[in-house]
């Protein structure tokens, strides 16, 4: 199906994918006074006298911004904040659809980081928590570490953690498939960019000892003189015998290969010289890094890309509205590691062990069920890590 | 009725007065491929190339935030950015129930002039227009000017021209029964803030000559050692007489009072002072200048308060969901003062010559009829005046 013509013919019926919706009536002169002067001047002192009443008069509890720069935009790349917009209506009727979150999308013109950090910082008053999107790196490192230690509500870059939490969901299923181990697995990671730096450090929290990361120029080692700050961090933590080459260099007798970076950078031969029970999550969209017939035929045990057009679909719709559903219900004070497990852990166990099978290893993004599942996930580990500012 | 006290249960009850609704399905892999990846990234495309598809493809059309500073809100005085979120989220369940037009409550942690200016440019690509709430004088006067300089949508500062439009929309009705012309009548504003100062402005542009504007010091005139500059400004424009005293001295033989200031400052006797059929619109909520009652006593012919507890409710309720509707459908690049000249006669011929009385001088509120006529007239008016985008 060509999904481009429809989706164009389709967002010109819709004129917008959300909307706002009044909570209250309005339609005589004693509904509007209370939802409005003189009745509402009540509710502002209240919250005036302590602040933390405006999660309870207002509908701060439930509000999360989608916010972007537009500088990294599905991989469009920097289309500008007006273009980004598609996606970001989007996540928030994806939000609201699968959480119940009150999402709202806000495109931002800078791409300062200080100016990024500041802005978001001045309306975080009106918010229960905030999702940055597709902010590219590695600006997108800074602007989350900052927001995290300055505010007190959950901050989270999807495209770094999201993607984690579900590649880490689907590694976890694939590796019981193959009967291998985390902590024994050779992993290839091809593109160190917000999404590949994130799955590499989450991974290694799991418990991965051996991988191996890739860009443009090749494997990233310690002292490449070409690494940015996060990448020549990453080279000290990855590729323990300082390989120096390039993916193909990489993939040899590797169990499982990763790939956000772009289409067509994989060969068949490339998928060959994998080891035994080769796992091959090719995320890169639209366009994934192989062709998925192709990767079978060379010998792909499992294989997920980030299209819903093929089996195993590795989106990190399967998470976001699930994690701030959990995090807004614990009045969590920030998205921690123990949270972020816990949404993929809950993601693995949607699939029962009679289900799993190298063609479903994770369940589908549109599944109700996967969503509350992580929602629950994240609230009892944000309570488990103290967290937690209403539930001790 | 004591609305403070069961204001404060409703919002309790209601946890938000306003939420996103979804206006598309995603529950499919079709849908979710539709409305998200892959298919929306050629929507974003459309509006990489042609910004201007952003009023066909995403919801900026009918999108408008409500920004506030919080520091005048209602009578409250600068009371924060979280306590100011009641009025907000009221606006803009009332933008949605009377315009349909999807307003979004924003406040900001801030009350530098320039970083306000700076922090609503950078969001202004995911808007359809602005408006501006409680911000205190007389930094509003410049936020609004700038942005207005500064944009292509419409900007709108609700405390100052909502209330101008309104009040002049009462005046004409009001002077109609008084059988008196706006040319000829001696007007006396009390409260020189933002309100104030628009009100006296715009009254002089629909024809008002004899104004005199009163503060907290006493009578504002030419000269007056205490005025900041917009007030200096309106000392040039008004009390032809240069009359010095209080706002006592300027009641006395007045045609009409119009008080944006505070409780109880108008006594019988200053009521008793003015010239017969008296018109006095008591705007300040939630206490008027004097209570009504006691200004029917003392002979006054027309009262208005901005309360929806007495007759005549002069409230900026009626004006900004049709204001923003006629000018989000005419794609209107401002508000002028045509569209806001076409908003005020709008809301005053709403009421009949036969239902015209001294106790119905304007539509209620809730009066969706009335609604309608200002979107149709602010829409005829932007047209008109060619600052519509689409329509020639």
């Amino acid at each position: 199906m060509d999904y481009s013509k429809r989706s164009v013919k389709c967002h010109k019926k819709w004129r917008g994918k959300i909307e706002i919706k009044a909570r209250v009536k309005v339609d005589t002169r004693d509904r509007l006074s209370t939802a409005y002067t003189p009745g509402v001047a009540a509710a502002c002192l209240e919250i005036k006298n302590d602040i933390d009443k405006s999660y309870e008069l207002t509908r701060r509890w439930n509000t999360v911004p989608v916010i972007t720069d537009g500088t990294a935009v599905l991989g469009l790349g920097d289309i500008g904040p007006e273009a980004g917009m598609p996606v970001m209506e989007g996540k928030a009727a994806l939000f609201k659809t699968f959480g119940d979150v009150d999402a709202y999308p806000l495109c931002i013109r800078s791409k300062d980081t200080e100016e990024i950090i500041r802005t978001i910082k001045l309306f975080a008053g009106s918010w229960g928590g905030i999702n940055l999107e597709d902010i590219s790196a590695p600006r997108c490192f800074e602007i989350e570490t900052r927001l995290k230690e300055e505010l007190d509500i959950p901050v989270f870059h999807d495209d770094q953690h999201g993607t984690a939490i579900v590649t880490a969901a689907a590694l976890i299923n694939a590796l019981k498939l193959a009967n291998k181990k985390m902590e024994e697995v050779k992993i290839v990671i091809n593109g160190a960019g917000a999404a590949g730096i994130s799955i590499c450090k989450f991974l290694m929290q799991f418990g991965a000892k051996h991988l191996i990361m890739c860009d443009l120029k090749g494997i990233i080692y310690d002292g490449a003189p070409w690494l940015n700050k996060a990448q020549m961090e990453i080279s000290k933590m990855t590729n323990e015998n300082k390989l120096q080459g390039t993916l193909k260099d990489a993939m040899r007798n590797s169990d499982v290969f990763i790939g956000v970076s772009g289409p067509n950078c994989v060969t068949k031969e490339m998928v060959q010289s994998m080891n035994e029970k080769s796992i091959l999550f090719t995320l890169a969209n639209p366009v994934p890094e192989i062709n998925p017939t192709l990767a079978k035929e060379a010998g792909a045990y499992i294989l997920g890309t980030g299209s819903s057009q093929y089996a195993n679909q590795i989106n990190n719709v399967l998470v976001f509205p699930g994690l701030f559903r959990g995090a807004l219900d614990a009045r969590a004070s920030t998205v921690n590691f123990e949270m972020m497990k816990a949404a993929s852990v809950g993601i693995s166990e949607c699939v029962s062990e009679e289900e799993l099978s190298p063609e479903y290893i994770l369940p589908y993004a549109y599944d109700k069920k996967a969503h509350e599942i992580v929602a629950k996930s994240v609230f009892e580990a944000a309570i488990r890590t103290k967290v937690s500012k209403i539930y001790k």
